[in-house]
């Protein structure tokens, strides 16, 4: 049985609260959040919970094996930080912290205490994407030719950080667990309308050594709510909807196929190939759950989490790096993952 | 009655000239191809049409008033220009030409002629983009924040020119009517994944004095037909779909509301307000005929066409300077078009 | 503060606890449920919620002063009256009872005892459902011409009662609510496609005096989820698609136009008429919610509730007169709701 | 080289014509119509073709070999037959004749002329309609459990049939087509709400020896268009979507299963199948086109069309009684299509 700790009850903090106290092998010790109201909250649904208004107290408690941060991107790395060194496991909410630097500090933390750290990169745990990632690995896509992902809605503005570290982030951590690669550099912009407001609409290109190109559409003011990738291979593509209820992905048996000319590449025949669509049937297990199991069972094997530290750090690099990018109009800027180019 | 003649009977020549031929007012005498099994298909069809594989005969032919040019963009300069110095009024394919430059001369010779010159920006004779422009100019959006748009499939692949040339035309001359303000600068990035073939897919932003941004995504190897473009304003938003078959425009009473905190700027509350929605009637007549309508009453009348050889010029201007920026992977390039900035 | 209790932790009883739970002005004093994994789960969710397995227990505690019957049809009569003769008010799942004679046994309870009693047509407390009624009562349709329902999907099979009494009990209830007239006669056809199980298709028509139709089509073997609700009127037409995430109510000002011919009625120019689509913003409070609200004050005002017993027992009527129909093929049924009738 | 005569160039006329010029081995030579306006349209078009206002010019014509009726259903079976007599091979338009008795004279007079005489059931011919059949005959759907079929929007108003005739008649002769069984009852049901005109909206149900129920809403009064179809089978389900671009049929592994329980078929668990979605590649000849090569091919070889008239007779059969039903209010009516139940 491993005893949970929660810190902070606003969006994300009352689903883990519901997951791990339903999971068997896990136990919800105590919670806590600076607002009183969502402390009374919390004191409704689970009378058993300890609540409080100071985390440190969750930190202190024997009873806690495990933390789960759920709090405002500015105090992940100082809550994390604290809780790796009172001896807890820690998952923390996308994305992993506010700087590279912030993430490489919590890695080390974590891995010198042989602790877990964990982000949760909660897409990473739904069936659609796992499914879309083993598609890409067997090849079935065949060359991958570029990735587009569109996630724009009427959203809550955030007052600390833009829409790409609000909304980005789970694409980018889409595109890197289901294509597998890095990008070498990206470009970024984006456009804030509110006065001493972040930005709220931003377009995010990734550029590989590879010969692919992934972008990225982010927006807090769209009228209709839109959660829609491409991602197109020589031999297959895909469209993963996430509002489609049951057929999230559909593979599409279309490419292209060419023709060398009798008079070579200029030439060249360009036809398209169009056949049968199909959408596996997909789990509707909820990302959570699995995400909550992953973690425990990392805690109790000591095995690496598939969203680890390493992939928090990549995700948060692609977002510092685009930011510097927007700040630029657009100028494309290397990515480096090295000690020595941060 | 006035007398025309179409050049190229390929993709959209037989769209002209089933138009052309129904239209009260106008006559088709005679269409031009190069490809003898285009002249005969025109012969099952249009007995009476005369046709050639020599598109002078056209020019020379005293009965023809008037030429639509329906050829590949690199022909469309010089067919034009002796088309206007033949003293035929001219209408051309988009884009206009494949250089500002030869817009300018076009421009220049068919002022000093006296000459209707058009461009056929097909969409601003919809109903659907008339609406939009009308509520824009209205103010009903309020002040514009974006302009979104995305222009997908699995389409013909071009070998003359890039995806932008091919696809964005359309969304730059829609957006450059609907908005009626031109960038100041322009930035696009895009791959080629087949050796020897221009970029199939491609990005490209624009960027205006005013807090305004556009963004375009074309791609010619699509999974699934997208034609979807969102405007954003502070009052209201549209969501324009052209495959919808009735409700292509939708009016979203949306917007966001800023309330002044005590403290100030940083205490800025930033909400949400979201109310009913609204699909306005469209009328459904093909634009090719209220656009060939427009062009008939424009060399009866002598006035100048919505859809100009200076709206030509602003559109391929932008297209120029977008190959550029792609050129240089999506550095922003500013746009004058002033005579001396060319 | 009312005190509740609920029997039956199925489907709806914990919709119903969540929702009581979180009421101000409410408390859950008890819940039963012959199983006990269920009840377990109502610990480890409210652990200060008494459990049990007989529901006399409930009907026996003071502190309850009202309940809720969330169980399988064939029960609801005798707890319901169990119930009001232990004083309690009492909320019953739809449909009311299994027998019109039954609801008017419950009504005739209710009323000498002067408590409440209702029934959960759970979609009558939703802003979509309101709001048409709304529309309706205006005379914005104009003279009904039509209700054509679709609820079908690869649902629950019940054992117990066929797909009418599942599905269409919903449907009934609404067009109930929202046209405000009954029908005169029902006719309704239906297979069972597995040996020993009732009707799992069944398509039910109404009569009206009134020259409108109201068609009902629901199907536990569908491939795909559609809950669609077409209303025509001769001024205005609605559209009322459930599964909209947000544009739930769609009005399209259509209709027909009629004009009189010089030769009178056989040279009737019939045309056509279709102007703007409208949809109406929606609050998304939760109908339970609402529900549950309305519950309590109606207690508290000893207020007559909308979906009343005798909304339960008209719905129950037309659900015992369809199976009469469906039984022999579709021939239609009379309805009367006179005692004398029964 | 076959003659073609075309008898009404109103809605269906014009796409024969267009279909029958581009066809190699075929030719038009007359058309016929009795609006001035309408022949005017011809020539404008195609100047070659001969055109009257008097049928029996192309009855009596030697270069015409077959003859295509695309008139109103009253006069079909007076012109098919003078067509057969004049020796004519003679296509119709759907519905084949008014009546039953009408379709079995021109079987019979077209058999002793050995003429080819065949009904445009035109969806028989699109890939959509053929791949269902396959997919049916080659058993992947199991045993058929129902046919669901939607068609309805704000249609022409016809004023000499009612709108089972119209819009059923497309449905029926597919349903037939795909399922390859006769239903041996039918119910139907309608409404009329324009004095004097025909019903606008009505619903019919097929039963079958088979345990399949067969369902088909129809109406010409309704905001949305709808052209949906699902079949039911115990393996496989359909939804057929006619106004879906590319994916019109999409196959769902989903089904049921049957679990017998320990005190049998009370106990009969039943559960639930659901598996991965499926839409094959269709081709996307217009029908008309397959359809005219058919019609064609069987002058050429004396062999019978798929849409006979054997296949015209049955679905002119179905109307018939379901027109019977409807004027009893649904009350259903046994089929008979032996010469004695006439």
């Amino acid at each position: 049985m491993i005893g949970f700790g929660v810190i902070g009850y606003g969006y994300w903090g009352p689903n883990w609260v519901r997951n791990l106290v339903e999971m068997a092998g896990a136990r919800v010790v105590g919670t806590c959040d600076l607002r009183k109201e969502r402390l009374a909250l919390i004191q409704a649904r689970y009378p058993t919970i300890h609540t409080t208004t100071d985390y440190r107290e969750l930190l202190k408690n024997p009873a806690i094996d495990a933390v789960v941060i759920a709090t405002p991107v500015q105090s992940h790395f100082d809550l994390a930080l604290q809780a790796l060194r009172a001896n807890k496991h820690v998952l923390v909410e996308k994305p992993l912290t506010a700087t590279v630097e912030q993430s490489m500090i919590l890695i080390e933390e974590a891995a010198r205490r042989r602790l877990v750290l964990m982000v949760d990169h909660t897409f990473v745990y739904t069936d659609a994407v796992r499914t879309m990632r083993r598609l890409v690995e067997q090849g079935l896509l065949g060359n991958i030719y570029y990735y587009d992902s569109v996630r724009v809605n009427l959203g809550l503005f955030q007052h600390d950080v833009n829409v790409l570290w609000d909304l980005a982030v789970h694409d980018l951590s889409i595109m890197e667990y289901v294509l597998g690669i890095q990008p070498s550099a990206i470009a970024a912009t984006g456009v804030a309308h509110v006065a001493g407001q972040p930005e709220d609409i931003a377009y995010l290109t990734c550029y590989f050594e590879q010969n692919v190109i992934a972008h990225f559409h982010v927006n807090w003011l769209a009228p209709v709510k839109v959660r829609r990738t491409l991602i197109g291979g020589d031999r297959q593509m895909i469209v993963y909807d996430d509002l489609e209820p049951s057929e999230k992905v559909k593979v599409y048996d279309k490419g292209i196929t060419l023709n060398g000319g009798a008079e070579g590449i200029y030439q060249l025949l360009v036809g398209y190939r169009a056949g049968d669509m199909w959408a596996p049937k997909l789990s509707t297990t909820e990302a959570l759950s699995t995400e909550a199991r992953h973690f425990v069972d990392c805690i109790h094997n000591g095995t690496q989490p598939i969203t680890d530290g390493v992939a928090g750090l990549r995700v948060v690099s692609m977002l510092e790096i685009a930011t510097r990018s927007m700040a630029q109009r657009g100028q494309s800027v290397e990515i480096c993952l090295e000690r020595a180019c941060v």
